[in-house]
């Protein structure tokens, strides 16, 4: 079969050996699959990307091929040994991205040991598999993943009806949070990036206020918008001064580049909490003081129960959660490496789904 | 009347004039007062420390004097003009080091405006005044203040009959923390500090173990006495590997330097909450790949509400609370330099009193 494989630090596309369905598990053709930001930074930072990956308990050989792809949606072609053949062959399906093998969970995407979505063929764990309901394309199937952690992230919150969000970030990561808040009935939704493009995809999945930060300070419009909002008609009075207080800010961290929290201590309210999604792979100066002297709450987030993936998905197909307008593209196996570079100008694209069948 | 005063980055024993109270004001006569670890911090770092509070909405004027101590029991000598005499003349009491000056408040023992616990007298707002119940010496009843900052920070923590925690630090804000978690029957209580007397002081207060941790890893420590706790017994299994899990870790940071939240992230397992009790007023690299990979949550905490304050004090006055190992130490105003030098050491004392009236 045919993938594209990372080696020597390098994205190009060769032949490799279909995988083989061990016990539990199932070949699948892969019909569309979505590249991921960490798959962009694997690729450019592959060394630190390894080490990384080590000390969480995975191991990437940096020596050997490597196929990323882990949002994907696929065909099932055939049953490994052990299985219940729960999903007839031809069935579409998507899983959450991850095998078990030896008692040990290995991911699809980032192993060495399988091919993840950029390939032609994968072998995917039964239990986890999940049928696409009739009719939704496998391009917006493949979306489950990325929308699954915007809806984990606004669970592990724990938003109340007192609360008003803000997005920091409006990259696939805040769009998915966007999407999660809004099929929530959360309002208002306030989010901040400097892409007009991504600005005006967070307006189209249902943010009531986008805020240019090169214009306008986010957390000055958080404030105005919260202060304007049934949660801060309602919000407790200062005992003191009389004056209403702001109703709680839930800040989403959706950027992952060094300097944002702080940043967002600096613009919080006193107990204000935050989610941290976005992935900042580096040393991150903060100032706890600040943090002290506001209660802050950090809650950093990562991925999604398989509960939650499957209610995504839900949601997806029943056309509660948009997916089309995040899709700028679509590429055969020989595109993978130009959308890798496409995907650095956020006012280009947003997600670029890879259909290895694509000619 | 006289006072140790902080004058031109120095301390020193001068006359001043004694406060008058105004309205809602009582006068008192300062009886005991503790010695914090941020006064501390303010004389060794006053620049620094200046601009910190004027960013946190106080107002010290570096050339102003100042006169320290918010952790104090007092004796009614007056009341000032629209107050209820709630407390007569020659009662004991205990206040947050508050008062409310044109609907604004002031902190007494970092404000220019008024003196704080390391005078001879001092105004305090009658609204926040607690008798101190008969027979608490007033040494004990003034460490109201330092083991309310402990009990505060357990109630944010939001401790489930599941959690097991592990205090780093035991300084008086550890050893408060330590003093909460005993009141409300929380163990077991794993405690760290490289000071033996510190060690001991919280065995004393009710730790069930103790860590050096140039002899330990604190987190392992903890991670075999939460397995061999009741916790650990009842704790969920994992669902692949049929091994029970570790319960949840709850840590308190009561340290308070760069470096230590970052330890303490790599040595969590999966799900840890933080609690940041120690105050770090300098810059704090942290990894959040660390934190988002293990999914942690950091609440950060400051103070105490006038309730917790309450509280505090009627658990120490009714022997739940112990608070007579702690002080190591009485000084007189003559005596307040010397002691902030001797607190430098924390093997050889914990709290020292400052008694305005000691000959």
């Amino acid at each position: 079969m045919r993938a594209a494989v990372m080696r020597n630090r390098q994205l190009l596309v060769d032949e490799m050996k279909a995988p083989e369905p061990e016990a539990g598990e199932v070949l699948v053709r892969t019909v569309a699959c979505g590249i991921c930001g960490s798959d962009l930074h694997a690729l450019k930072h592959f060394d630190q990307f390894t080490e990384l990956a080590t000390g969480m308990g995975s191991t990437i050989d940096p020596g050997a091929d490597l196929v990323m792809g882990h949002e994907f949606c696929a065909e099932v072609l055939d049953h490994g040994p052990g299985t219940q053949k729960l999903h007839p062959a031809g069935s579409l399906v998507c899983s959450v991205p991850m095998l078990l093998r030896a008692g040990s969970p290995v991911t699809v995407g980032y192993s060495n040991a399988v091919p993840g979505g950029y390939a032609e063929q994968m072998v995917l764990f039964e239990p986890l598999l999940l049928a696409v309901p009739n009719g939704l394309p496998a391009d917006h199937a493949a979306l489950t993943e990325p929308m699954a952690v915007g809806w984990h992230a606004v669970a592990k919150a724990g938003l109340t009806a007192d609360d008003v969000p803000l997005v920091i970030g409006c990259g696939p990561v805040g769009l998915a949070v966007i999407n999660a808040l809004r099929v929530q009935g959360i309002r208002p939704i306030i989010a901040a990036d400097f892409s007009p493009a991504r600005r005006a995809l967070a307006l189209a999945l249902g943010a009531d206020e986008v805020i240019d930060p090169a214009e306008h300070s986010p957390y000055d419009s958080w404030r105005q918008a919260a202060a304007a909002s049934e949660q801060g008609a309602r919000a407790e009075v200062n005992p003191l001064t009389g004056e209403r207080l702001l109703p709680p800010g839930v800040f989403f961290e959706c950027v992952g580049v060094p300097g944002v929290i702080d940043q967002m201590m600096v613009g919080a309210e006193k107990g204000a909490r935050f989610v941290v999604v976005g992935v900042c792979m580096e040393s991150d100066p903060i100032r706890p003081l600040l943090a002290i002297s506001k209660e802050l709450n950090l809650q950093f987030v990562l991925g999604y129960t398989p509960e939650e993936f499957a209610l995504t998905l839900g949601h997806i197909a029943e056309g509660r959660m948009p997916v089309a307008p995040l899709i700028t593209g679509h590429v055969g196996l020989e595109g993978v490496s130009q959308a890798f570079s496409d995907l650095q100008h956020p006012d280009q694209h947003a997600k670029i789904i890879v259909e290895p069948g694509r000619k």
